[in-house]
């Protein structure tokens, strides 16, 4: 089968998120980076092209949607990967001509440009894409599938949380670009260490358990000082059908690098995991003891299985799970290439719909928390 | 030195709490177990005082007060170990009598025999002891020394939890005693497992840190058919001085046993302790690899050595920590008795205010649920 | 069931391992210590027995025999708690007069008293105990019921090592007293780190197992400057009925406190325990997922709740393991005094049977290590 | 810079260790796989070709070599990814057209194709890269830079050891093609776990050491029914210089995936790491508390950043630490081209040295186990 045509917008150099999307795009070889508008001038973005061994280069992502999309060769996809506040613009110049979308999340900056974006890809015959990239772990395939069959019985609680520890010193005061633009309301959004990765703990924890949140009350805080938006948070949640959980996020917890941990608890059993030992998933099945299932070992599922390269004990990292993102999106660009359904196509891939509970996510934390920690609903 | 002279009220047969409470004050040979209302019947206690080899057996506490305080070789302090209705009164019975207690945690099961009993305590010549035996570990003391010494800086995030998973099923309903009267209210009070354990993870996060909840918002649930009780709770946590925290209760959570857990970090550092691996302390200063200290290893500081028996690598457990509270009741009743200040001859021992708070946070946590998560000042 | 009187030798002021027995025989409430000889003079004896609030202290241990044994409240038991090469004599003077005898390992710093002990011992109505008290841990119970019931299948590996790092400096030059008689042959006998805890890695293996070495080949290794025994001894083992092992000794790897750690493996399935973490047993079924078995918790065996005091996930230690040892004697003490044959009281506890396989051990692994580690039969 | 073309001989379909070399090789975007020779027959190939989009196939390895050496735009390197027995004869072919290679482990199955691969390379204008893969790790990167910058001290203990389970089960007999040819003398050599993972074990003991064995004494088992090759080896190790160490290889220890696991203790502290958990590294400094380093965390050495992809704390994994063999090749391969010298170019890199290495290791333990565990000099 031979490999899709993709372009990239953002992450020319110094990026750190474009990299890890072109790793992720190659690890299974189901894509071609052929086109880029990687840089906010044609220069750089010419200059990084060339360092990247990319063909066509252009210098604004709406050149490069109308010129691909005029050529008989044009990439199929595209993957967008700059900072939030411009994902939308992007991704609606491409969907608006066909191109498939592949978006670094979360979806945008603001509620407005969600709405909007929403609507395009509503409108396109393209796909869009959203790499929630947590969701492609194989124990977190497993963990869908064992809830989803019923293993835990009916889901009670859930914890989730997404601890770091970079920004316990004022980072963005010392020049670093990463923590710059992650602390500045007009690029990251209304939320800071919530949008950046509560997000995730949010997505993980209705992505394994189906269950969607119905209200929230969060307390926000800032504790770095100078900041205006949070880098700590506490979240008290309430999902439809009965279950309850807390969510934290931090970027002010020393000890922690990526510390994202999701837990599971039903009638019937629970299930641990931890985004930092990726391979490991616990499972009690209640009134027996802890069993520790392993990616691609003793009782694995289809699920994992599906998105695992190599036997159990070999451990895959962050970057396979990117990648199981990529090549799902790869899978579905050939279905709807073949005629198949949206929906059908995507399957458990994450796409608009998580973007937009992300968003809704995000203003219910901020809009608690401005008001005293009371309940919002989504 | 010779041996206090001790009594018990509770801890018959078949009582689980008794027994531990009679190791721990074994195990640094501080205590001589001479008499006892162990039962409900004179006959049951004594029945139960010969199994245990004890001399004098009563078969109600009032009696046991006024006769051991009228005897010229009577105890010295007397243990409380009953279900959690009787703490006051037969507390209240000794201290009256000068005779130091040390009584079982929670404090009482209602807000009214707390102030009693708090009177009680102000009135007496005798020490209050609250067996909060989690504060016994020495890596909880060294933690605490850690946070006070200034090692982590200024507190910013408290996370503690106490997660079980023994009524996941209805145990309650199967005849296990300490099911039945763990759910009900007439007998445990308004807390089901805020009340049983959410108050250990309570305690420990303001014994270590030193910091007092000034308010909190608890979402309470029930989910265990036909109770009346909380058996998994979820609470925000504002402490004075700006810290933030969150508390997590459960006992319907699988797979875990006692795992009591406790985070805290601040501006400089973050420690990170578990109860069911007690000798062990992580422990980060920011920009440092994690260290993992261990009770009586490399770095010991002197707070976690006073309470520790034998070299690193061979584990103290849970009756050790236990054992540490006794002879820390030790220390104290001698030093009263040679006229030391009551504030003094306890130091960091849990008492009287121990137990206050926790009624409070007991009962905040209580009216909050009761008002759908509203801020509650304690 | 009234205590039994017990008398110890050793154990005096500074002493480790005399408070450890001390605790362990408090503990579990079946012992009374009434008499002691516990330093080399009389003088001092005095003063530790005064400290300690022991009735009746001797100057020799001849001595409190003879007075003991004519006394009709005359100790039932003694503990004998000296360096390794008076335990010999020691113990004989107590069994020749009936006296049953707990004697800390290892048996005898010479083979040449090993066999006189063992004489003594067979011809003595008393029992001989011998605390290898790592075989008190309630999951070392449960790891060999599970072997003998066949759960792994027939045993193919077994690899067993202790290793420490308390001799990576030259602390016997400093004044330590511990470092001192253990780096001294004279007092430890011809083995060092295979004398003081190799024997402690091969009893485990042996009575998890049920197997016995039948030959073994030694590298051993004196890394400190100025030793003369081994403070590093690496093994190869060769089981009766064909399985195989390794054992590694070691007093100089640096970031091991007390890291005994036994693996068997079988046709069937496999076990793995460390006794820094004394209360987990990993298992597992060939072909299945890990289990992490706990102590007292679901899947615990008769044999481990037997040595249980306190429910699964609160962690019972070191002292509660080596409780279980006096425990078990004073269950043998009074079954011997009832009446039952010897074989039948001891049951599972270690005896002079255990303690001669150790010396046999050491003995190869020395004759071994001399021989340029060639294979030695035992 | 451009990518370096890529031939393959081996890896078509079904073929495992294919696959990975495949995806090591894309990770880093520095080779296009443009050739291969993929399977026995021509057919064959040409469809595994197809299946890959690979343009250039080929029925035989020495036709390849052949034709891409005369071409303009014929490959600059060749993996190598038959069974062992195939390795000699096709380096050879490539390296004496001035083709490098990057070949699988171990480097062959018989000593004389050894001999005669090994004067190839010396012969051959074209580098021999050996994908010794776990040396690719980042945190034995680290390792390797803190043992050779005098941070253990001088090196006294070396502990390696690689158990698996999977041959627990008589796996060869129920088709499973792994199993087959690793258990055939023919195809495989003289060692079976010794040669397949034992050779890891040794090679990363000495990548991280920089020590040499100088003789060993090997006790190599044959549980499995069936067997000619060994399926456990227990091994003594001596090392040049003093060190001393034991290392053991099974297929048959039930609950180990891969669990490869290296500690070496020296003077001055200890490091302890471990392949199923490969981001973190345990450091000790002998009397301070251990010290859990991570990739790019904090206290990261040059060495392990160098070959890290992203930030601590997202896990990289087995295909990542292949991929750093793989990312170092191109770089000696364009050092090469630009005149540098072999030597310098490989750097750190595994070549035909460490193969050497590894295939007298295995004929040391062949010999030695043949001898009832003899001491044979390497």
């Amino acid at each position: 089968m031979p490999r899709i045509r993709l372009g990239m917008v953002g992450g020319g150099k110094d990026a750190f998120i474009g990299g890890v999307h072109r790793i992720a795009s190659r690890i299974d070889d189901r894509f071609d980076l052929v086109a880029g508008a990687l840089s906010s001038t044609p220069e750089k973005s010419a200059e990084s092209a060339k360092a990247l061994g990319i063909l066509r280069s252009y210098g604004k992502f709406h050149e490069m949607a109308e010129a691909e999309a005029s050529r008989e060769d044009g990439i199929e996809a595209v993957s967008i990967v700059t900072p939030n506040h411009v994902h939308a613009a992007a991704a609606q110049a491409f969907l608006a001509r066909g191109i498939h979308v592949i978006c670094d999340k979360p979806l945008t900056s603001t509620m407005e440009d969600a709405l909007a974006l929403e609507k395009a890809v509503a409108d396109s015959k393209a796909l869009f894409v959203l790499t929630h990239n947590y969701t492609g772990y194989p124990m977190i395939r497993q963990a869908r599938e064992m809830v989803t069959s019923g293993a835990l019985g009916a889901i009670r609680i859930v914890q989730a949380e997404y601890p770091q520890d970079w920004l316990t010193s004022p980072m963005e005061n010392e020049g670093l670009k990463q923590a710059e633009w992650r602390t500045d309301p007009t690029r990251s959004g209304a939320g800071g260490s919530i949008g950046d990765i509560g997000t995730h703990a949010h997505n993980l924890a209705c992505f394994v358990t189906g269950l969607t949140v119905e209200s929230l009350a969060a307390d926000m805080q800032v504790f770095g000082a100078g900041r205006t938006l949070d880098d700590n948070a506490h979240v008290l949640l309430r999902f439809t059908g009965g279950a309850r959980g807390m969510l934290w996020s931090s970027q002010v917890a020393p000890g922690n690098e990526n510390a994202l941990k999701l837990r599971v608890y039903g009638e019937k059993g629970g299930i641990e995991w931890s985004q930092e030992d990726p391979n490991y998933l616990w499972y009690t099945a209640h009134g027996e003891p802890k069993r520790l299932m392993t990616r691609n070992g003793a009782g694995a599922t289809d699920a994992s299985q599906a998105v695992s390269r190599i036997p159990g004990g070999h451990p895959e990292g962050y970057l396979e799970g990117f990648a199981s993102i990529y090549n799902g999106a790869a899978d579905a660009i050939r279905a709807v290439q073949d005629g198949v359904d949206h929906a059908d196509a995507m399957g458990v891939l994450p796409g608009i719909k998580a973007g937009m509970d992300g968003m809704s996510f995000i203003a219910a934390c901020v809009a608690s928390a401005s008001d005293n920690a009371a309940w919002v609903k989504l």
